[in-house]
């Protein structure tokens, strides 16, 4: 077991100089959101993260959630806790404050679903399914429905979940048989089985609100044939009273690889005779509501391979600097801590600049998001938009798989006891697993990166990217400062194969599809290099204008620019060889059939 | 769960092509290993495996291993597996025929292993184990102990284990404190706690012969003071039958993270007065004789990572040949099994490129152990044998971090499916996670690779074999044929690559170590790298000249190329990324203290 402190001095800088939350006070709407308040905050998150999540994070992975005769229960200390993070307000940070929310902007509230996700990502994923079917109602849902609801959920009072998979129908939603029949009171009863239904079912709270994905009778097949319901657990009285048990049940749990404490759903609907439902909005648009809310919950998704990041580098970290072991190479010294040797430091410092690296972008795209919110001219607001999406799956994207490896480091780090499940660095990376699949594969968000993002318009809101990564390289080089030139340098080149890949794509994705379609996840991992060292150089330049005035905390400000330097060093030389292997396209697999696998 | 058929066609091109296999006939005591030997042994051993080992792969990881108060009790079928595999002889493949063992070279009896890796991990380690024992006695052992446990050891009749780790020494065996006092008889008693002893304990076998690492009373302080023992679990009569208990027991298991059914023990010697316990060659010299066994047992757990990504190719290839999801990108044909997906085919490809670029690596560096076994003339042998060791490293560290690479992508294919235990893709997972850690973690790979085999005969070994890559490119760029060439382009490229860091790190070596250091593990990931390719190409210009001939199977043959393609196109360009982080030292790090983590 380990220990979580949040690191809130990176927090505070990322969202101060990389994310632009200073600025975001302009806006009407976020003119509460001031420095002061935003340090409350983060302190209170830190504490109660710390103290009350964390301490489970253990627990839950090896006690699991349940599932008895009375429904799903919930691992020893998860009904108080939730209870607790709801009393506090946790669960509406950046919820609304006409329905009971915050309505703090998200470059804020990312912080915070950062602490949560690092200490208990199994926890944080109840609340996250809840704060996606919020936006859903907020989006779709009848003014009555609305008055019933969402409250509750913005409080925490009730959670909600989504329900899209079912057996035939994975990442591809056109193949979704579940349906729904009209009634008389214009309610209707749904029926199918949806399988990985996080939190389909607990016992923290008195009823559970599903989001059900089905089809009308008369629906035109495929993907725009969907139509998106509301199914209480138990149905809700006119006076908000619980009512009748509605005909959804969880039937099964899965056994699964990690996060051990989100219970994944097996839901029957209708079974027995039909489950009441509400149709959202308007019939076979389910879809289109769907992915509006498609932006945050894949944010939310990157931001747990950060938060998974942090965590296990803070614990590595502890654990290098206590167990000794070896003499330092260097000084000759005999039996030194871990962290003396230079491969412990190489990896220590590996995982401190992904995280940071990935941190700043996602902090970044919560930023544009809230500016797409905020901003009244519709241009403006489109730009912002626009640019938050192009971010969106980057960040997805590259804060997974970078938890992936970074979790990897931790067990590294600790040599043979990483393979002991009581020491705990082995959770991070198996909670990790299931990041790059959820919400979209590593492999959807590279094709939506390429097809939507990049092609939509034409590459312009590309350009905009590579013309801000191109003016960081440029200020770098212009600093006059040696450690600074040198990662201005490495992103002059890396930002070189970024231009090139996209202009080869673009050249090719009408003739040589299939090409274009094998390059897509080397060329995520392309973009994810670059825009890391983006924000690394970025951070690099606020912290050493800080040092220059003798401003604040120096030795961050140090740390920082060594931090950006290794990351230039040590990841931004992959970008060319991502490059290449883009612009190889499927070369070698265009000249083979299937039968040599 | 899934099947397992060992890949015969690769293993015999490989033997054949790239490791030599034909010629050690040669030598007189390789003069059996014929062609046919080969078929029949790999045939059978393919029939085993698949048959026998790999369906109680699942099992074993889900009931694992228990400890009773009779001692360790293997999971379900494990017992009668292991009889069978000894019946079968199975155990003693290359140990010498004098005491039992079957005297076949480690080219072939290599891919014996890889096959027994992949069936079924767990399982694998204790005959690993016990080879490793043998090896031991046979290196060090009196005559008088040879006659008693030799062969017993070699057919399988008892197990053998190694204990090296205590709490407090890890990597750094200079910290062992487990002591052994000398008796009036001649025997010694030993005292003291061992850790992650595999196979410490189990119910297979009658007798269990532990290899001990301990300090004599008078023996100096660190690495130069260890003496390895023999302690058996029942002493041994003069006649071979069993005597007594020694005071030898497993006092716990852990729980870990993968490979579930091989019993890591926490052993307790000496608690009730003192192990029984034999030296074993000469006072001091322990350690010594554990290296001399280092070779082959780090090429064994090199080949566990290819070995479980073999495993993890084929049940992820046999998923997405069947799992029907999405359109097809280019033809537009609606429904179409996962296999016809460009990024699925990508993951299927780069899965098998990289398992047979390192069974390639691993396959050459065994017919250079046979070599070097085999070889009279004590130059042409240590020729052989500096080149083996030279690989070893390579094979060790490239196998496994490969093996754990290759086993995520095999989830990924499987998309949700796959972060659930039942379906048996984390499993490869899981237990591929403790291969770059046990037998020297990849950063002692690393730092071997760079101290000891790049540096020790100031270069000359590795210059061979930079010599030989470059007779690779340029024979494939020679070829006449544009795919061949693509591949021997990226390949010398990748080379410079190669010996610039070499020469650099050669140039920093004493002024700069630190820097050194810190570039050894991405210069290991370079070196691993460009031996793939190397490798690859070479396997393609044997494949081309048999497409030229029309001999053989050509879809085998194009299969090949087109896999050597794929490697030189998705692999080979990060080369030149490891070059320039290799010499990127440690600018950014020497800057900071360490406050900055």
């Amino acid at each position: 077991m380990s220990d979580y402190r949040a690191p809130v001095k990176d927090m505070r800088f990322v969202m101060d100089e990389l994310a632009g939350f200073k600025e975001l006070a302009q806006f009407p709407e976020y003119a509460d959101a001031t420095p002061d308040l935003a340090d409350a905050i983060l302190d209170e998150a830190a504490k109660f993260t710390g103290e009350v999540l964390a301490p489970l994070n253990r627990v839950g992975d090896k006690e699991g959630c349940k599932l008895t005769p009375n429904g799903v229960t919930t691992p020893p200390g998860w009904k108080e806790a939730y209870k607790a993070f709801c009393e506090a307000g946790w669960n509406g940070v950046s919820s609304p404050a006409d329905f009971g929310g915050q309505g703090l902007p998200d470059t804020l509230g990312v912080a915070v679903k950062e602490m949560v996700c690092s200490a208990n990502l199994s926890f944080s994923l109840g609340p996250l399914l809840t704060t996606g079917a919020v936006e859903a109602l907020i989006t779709c849902a009848s003014d009555e429905l609305k008055a019933i609801y969402l409250e509750k959920m913005i409080t925490g009072e009730w959670t909600g979940t989504m329900n899209l998979t079912e057996p035939q129908a994975g990442s591809d939603l056109a193949l979704i048989r579940s349906r729904a029949e009209p009634q008389a009171d214009g309610t209707y009863r749904v029926f199918g089985q949806k399988i990985f239904i996080t939190y389909g079912d607990h016992d923290m709270t008195d009823n559970i609100v599903h989001l059900v994905l089905a089809r009308l009778p008369d629906a035109p097949a495929g993907v725009k044939g969907i139509s998106m319901f509301l199914v209480p657990k138990f149905l809700v009285n006119a006076d908000g009273s619980l009512g009748a048990r509605n005909d959804a049940y969880c039937v099964s749990i899965e056994h699964k690889l990690g996060i051990h404490a989100s219970p994944t759903c097996v839901m029957a609907y209708g079974d027995n005779g039909g489950a009441v439902g509400y149709l959202l909005g308007q019939a076979n648009r389910g879809l289109e509501y769907m992915f509006i809310m498609m932006n945050e919950a894949r944010l939310g998704v990157g931001l747990q391979g950060i938060a998974l990041g942090e965590r296990a580098y803070q614990q590595a970290l502890g654990y290098a600097r206590e167990r000794k072991q070896g003499r330092d190479a260097v000084t000759g010294e005999a039996l030194v801590t871990l962290d003396k040797h230079p491969d412990i430091r190489r990896m220590l410092m590996l995982m401190k600049c992904r995280v940071e690296a990935c941190r700043a972008m996602a902090y970044y795209a919560s930023g544009l998001l809230d500016r797409a919110h905020a901003t009244v001219n519709p241009e403006n607001r489109q730009k912002s938009l626009f640019l938050a999406e192009f971010m969106i799956p980057i960040v997805k994207g590259g804060g997974t798989e970078m938890g992936i490896d970074v979790t990897s480091l931790g067990i590294q780090i600790y040599g043979g006891m990483g393979f002991i499940e009581e020491t705990g660095a082995a959770q991070h990376w198996r909670d990790s697993r299931i990041t790059t699949i959820y919400e979209g594969t590593t492999g959807i968000q590279a094709n939506d990166l390429l097809f939507r993002k990049l092609m939509r318009d034409q590459g312009a809101t590309a350009k905009v990217v590579f013309g801000e990564v191109y003016a960081t390289a440029k200020a770098l080089g212009a600093s006059g400062k040696p450690e600074l030139q040198a990662i201005g340098q490495r992103l002059g080149v890396a930002l070189k194969a970024w231009t090139d890949a996209s202009e080869w794509l673009a050249a090719n994705a009408k003739t040589g599809l299939s090409g274009v379609l094998t390059a897509a996840v080397p060329y995520l991992h392309l973009a994810v290099t670059v825009c890391g060292g983006w924000f690394m150089g970025k951070a690099a330049l606020a912290a050493a204008g800080y040092l220059d005035k003798g401003e604040g905390d120096q030795a961050f400000y140090r740390a920082k620019i060594a931090t950006a330097r290794f990351y230039a060093d040590q990841m931004l030389p992959q970008a060319t060889a991502y490059g290449e292997t883009v612009r190889a396209g499927d070369a070698a697999l265009a000249a083979i059939g299937d039968e040599v696998f």
